[in-house]
């Protein structure tokens, strides 16, 4: 046997993912300007929201998206007669942002240490800016902003210019026992952000908003290197104009991170075509307690023992920053075309899914929207005048009366055909054939663009809702094929019965949909709403109510959550879905890998 | 805020992967029969092995492949001229298995616990049976056996019928400070099983064998459950009786184990088509120290939070034993098709590879080899008589002097098809188009099936050359589109300057194919082999010539191994493509979920 050499072969200290020959250095993108700035108490920009006009019609404002400012007469009577209640505008409650901000702790030696190097500029107390750094947008944290206040914040935001920076800015806290939260688009929807209450710590906010550039970009091996704050829309914009794509198309792409699709373990609506973030993302670059994980460069694909590097996604903050990646890059696909079918029910249109996914061939998006989710879209229709209304009405008629269809059963399915024009008509025909063999029915392109486009508009809805007294907010699941129907049956009968028990205002909406296909199963998304009228705390009821939603996916036999995470919200339910053992590897990881607890964000696992 | 629940939500403790409804419990597997006994010294089946026949040619004897019992006519004229040394017959050195096999070490503590539940036939100390687990198939090891010895074997070899004894003998090692390996297939290539010599305690090796089980199949979810000793021909050829597969064929598929797989983050031969290892298994059942990893049930996909039943991948067996998965199956393809193409030389088969992995229609297998393997495939026909023969020169000259291929640059690339009809058309479009581009030249169906099928018994060359004084081994890495060529070019320069420089007889032969692709890069095999005639401890010099050869790949920006892992082969080039922090994140999982090191098999870092 061949001994071992005693002085192991070391070269240099790897690089930081260093770009290979070849690749184009793309010039700095420019700051964001006006017209990008976000609400601080609602989903969005600022510049778009929903409100009702003068002859009492919702309308959102602004102009960034199709439904913008048109007048939505349909949309406020569907939601009176769903919920049962009155909805007026004059009871409406606008928001009381911003509450009372907690006054932030000090730590006189760790702001010592960051001024030496960190610009004033870059080390903030403003209270605003702590307030927005402590929450992400789940319904109880909006509500909270809006009609509470939030029992704590980051004592300090801090905006560091790169990763050096942000290495200090770690050993920092570890020499002087701050605590850590590493902030991205602060889009969350699990409490990822929500600051442990019995933190005695100076938190301090780490906002990577200027860790935001395409860093390079090899097309020859389709890589690019981008820092972990760039900003789902401008990654997108950056790499259209060089005729890329990620492929990655979270709904919250608008505003989320690449650092959070790492953290959070993000999935994105194309991903059929592109992948989850795990299978495009090559390599990332973390800084940890202990030092920087980093790689000389980022391959295809590797066996080479234990991946720290992996260990990342779905660290929600808790084990370090991750400050830049190489991901895989697609070109822009040849052909996009959507297009829509309408199923005579939810069980005919899961089995198409199904099937679909079965045959290989699946479009980039594909998405089935349950019978009372269609009627949504439907009451967001804007009035059709003349021929089109006519059309709307032949087309209403046809599908009724002709293929039998009930309109209280009916469901919808939205795709997205992408790829080359082989791969498009490929796609095409297997979803045809399907379509056919489900009793399914084309329902237009045009339907397909809208209710795919209409995915970035309606995340506005919810904090509309809200002034008008609705409590409403989505969640998620992964499940085998065989239990998509029984989990979706389960989990409305529960939420159903939960909301009589209370005696709670009016009707409950639950509504569902199906949102990403594997070979195995599928995401399911469900959206849950009550009027909250009258109603003691609702915010609270609602996250009794959702906690009863979980607990029923879980029975049913779906995952805590497919692509949202755990966060604060969700870690009651990990010993129900980890054995003991398994927890306790998380927890020897993180007492392992940060024994301060320096990335005390408290999400996940707390034994 | 709602505040955080004091009583987490706790459930009966998960179970193990249980079966959904519907799913099939197929009849226990036979045990395996004669027919099926492996070769202690050598690769494969005992039945199989090469020989120089009366007449002075090569012949593989046995009947299990199209090689088998044909005179092999030109294959040893052919290794004389390119390694330029005699290879003959009369000086073969057969082996001289068995070596002296060290004694057992005991602990009568750890061996009286075991004996309360395990049978008399599951706890064996018979020294073959140890020194067979005491090693893999790296050329060292080979050498080793057959003209040396192993400095230390398991001093036990325990047989557990099911996973309470696999957690039983893990708890017996912890109480009573014994060493445990896992075992499965016996089949790797990086002295993952090599016996750490400074291992005081008694090492049992924890053989998987009885742990051999489709436990179930779910068609409608297209999922199986199979316990991890479970190796890749029975996995085959029961899933093919219910008309499904897991694509997973790696080159040892007829001996390697799916708990093997895991362990090593194995890579498949139609990856393109079914994924490589983390893609195909959705979740695993592993027994650590602190008890089992375990899961109610398997999901497509999830987020969260961290995940530990996937930091098993790669763990080569330092953090515990994978027991069982749950593993995506796929139906049988409605068509398997064949085909082959010539191109003028390497980097334009390279480029037609790349565009073929960005073309998004990628056969299941596509395998590219330089000019060195094509010629060595030539050399191992079967001699051709009447027609055939004709026809092969008629096409030589077509070759050669219509198209211009030089005989001494060409080189040849194996396609196999894999899907529905449709599917199979557009990938055999895709390939036909690009080929043009580049050059190639179609070869033909049965040129491809031959050199697929052929993957199967050329593993039994090398420790035949062994016997002729040839010492030969393959590595294999990952590597960026763009560096693919560079990579070659510079291995094989590299290893020829060492060899040169080291006075060795003959000339070495250095040849590389590749064997998987993706869109940023691909997966380089390099063959290595020189004559070993009259050289001291060849083996050794082997050995140097390998790191050699690996220091180049990693120089280059190759991955340390694509699929064959780290072992203890490849451990010290660790800090080379890991900084500090990564290695000390190992370290740190590992010291947290073994303290006391039970799974002491040493691979991977060891700081």
């Amino acid at each position: 046997m061949s001994q071992p050499d005693p002085r192991p072969d070391r070269a240099p200290a790897p690089g930081f993912l260093a770009a290979p020959p070849g690749a184009l250095v793309p010039p700095r993108r420019r700051p964001p300007t006006e017209h990008e700035h976000e609400s601080p108490d609602a989903w969005g920009f600022r510049d778009t929201y929903f409100r009702i006009n003068e002859r009492g019609h919702a309308v959102l404002e602004g102009n960034r998206y199709e439904l913008s400012g048109q007048e939505l007469t349909e949309f406020l009577p569907w939601m009176r007669r769903s919920f049962g209640v009155p909805l007026e505008p004059a009871a409406a409650r606008p928001s009381r942002y911003p509450p009372a901000v907690p006054e932030p702790r000090h730590n006189p030696a760790f702001r010592a240490e960051l001024e030496k190097f960190l610009p004033a500029a870059a080390i903030c107390e403003d209270p605003l800016a702590r307030l927005r750094r402590g929450h992400g947008h789940t319904l109880t944290e909006l509500y909270s902003i809006r009609y509470g206040r939030l029992a704590r914040v980051p004592d300090l935001v801090l905006f560091p210019r790169d990763e050096a920076e942000v290495e200090r800015i770690v050993q920092a806290a570890r020499a002087h026992g701050a605590c850590l939260i590493p902030y991205g688009g602060g889009t969350n929807v699990s409490e990822a952000l929500r600051c442990p209450p019995e933190e005695q710590r100076l938190i301090a906010c780490v906002d990577l908003r200027e860790l935001d550039q395409l860093l390079w970009l090899d097309p020859h091996n389709r890589m690019a290197c981008i820092q972990a704050g760039a900003v789902g829309r401008h990654i997108a914009a950056q790499l259209r104009e060089l005729g890329f794509t990620l492929g990655h198309e979270p709904d919250s792409l608008e505003h989320s991170t690449l650092g959070g699709w790492i953290a959070t373990h993000a999935s994105g609506m194309k991903k059929n075509r592109y992948g989850n973030i795990e299978d495009i993302v090559l390599d990332a670059e973390v800084v940890t307690a202990g030092g920087r994980l980093a790689r000389a460069q980022a391959l295809p694909r590797e066996s080479t023992g234990l991946a720290p590097g992996r260990w990342i996604f779905g660290s929600e903050g808790n084990l370090g920053i991750v400050t830049r990646a190489v991901l895989r890059v697609s070109p822009l696909p040849e052909l996009q075309q959507y297009d829509s079918a309408l199923f005579p029910d939810f069980a005919s249109g899961v089995e198409f899914l199904r099937e679909l996914a079965h045959a290989g061939a699946a479009p980039a998006s594909v998405r089935l929207l349950d019978n009372l989710q269609f009627q949504f879209g439907q009451a967001l229709r804007t009035p059709r005048a003349g021929l089109a209304a006519l059309r709307g009405r032949a087309e209403r008629a046809f599908v009724t009366r002709v293929r039998g269809f009930s309109l209280e059963q009916m469901c919808a399915c939205t795709f997205v055909f992408e790829g080359s024009r082989d791969q498009v008509r490929a796609q095409r025909r297997t979803a045809a054939r399907l379509l056919r063999r489900h009793g399914g029915l084309r329902a237009g392109a045009e339907n397909g663009r809208r209710g795919y486009q209409l995915t970035f508009s309606i995340a506005y809805i919810r904090d509309f809702a809200l002034e008008l007294g609705l409590l409403a907010e989505s969640f998620e699941t992964s499940i085998a094929w065989s239990q998509v129907v029984p989990l979706c049956t389960a989990v409305k009968a529960r939420l159903a019965r939960e909301h009589a028990a209370r005696g709670l205002p009016g009707r409950p909406l639950v509504s569902c949909r199906v949102t990403q296909v594997y070979a195995t199963g599928a995401c399911v998304y469900f959206y849950f709403a009550f009027a909250g009228h009258g109603v003691e705390q609702p915010h609270e009821v609602y996250a009794e109510l959702e906690r009863a939603g979980r607990d029923e996916v879980l029975r049913a036999g779906g995952a805590l959550s497919h692509h949202h995470g755990v966060g604060k919200l969700r870690q009651r339910f990990l010993p129900r879905i980890l054995s003991p053992a398994a927890l306790e590897w998380t927890a020897a990881l993180k007492r392992g890998v940060d024994p301060d607890n320096v990335f005390g964000a408290g999400n996940l696992w707390r034994p």
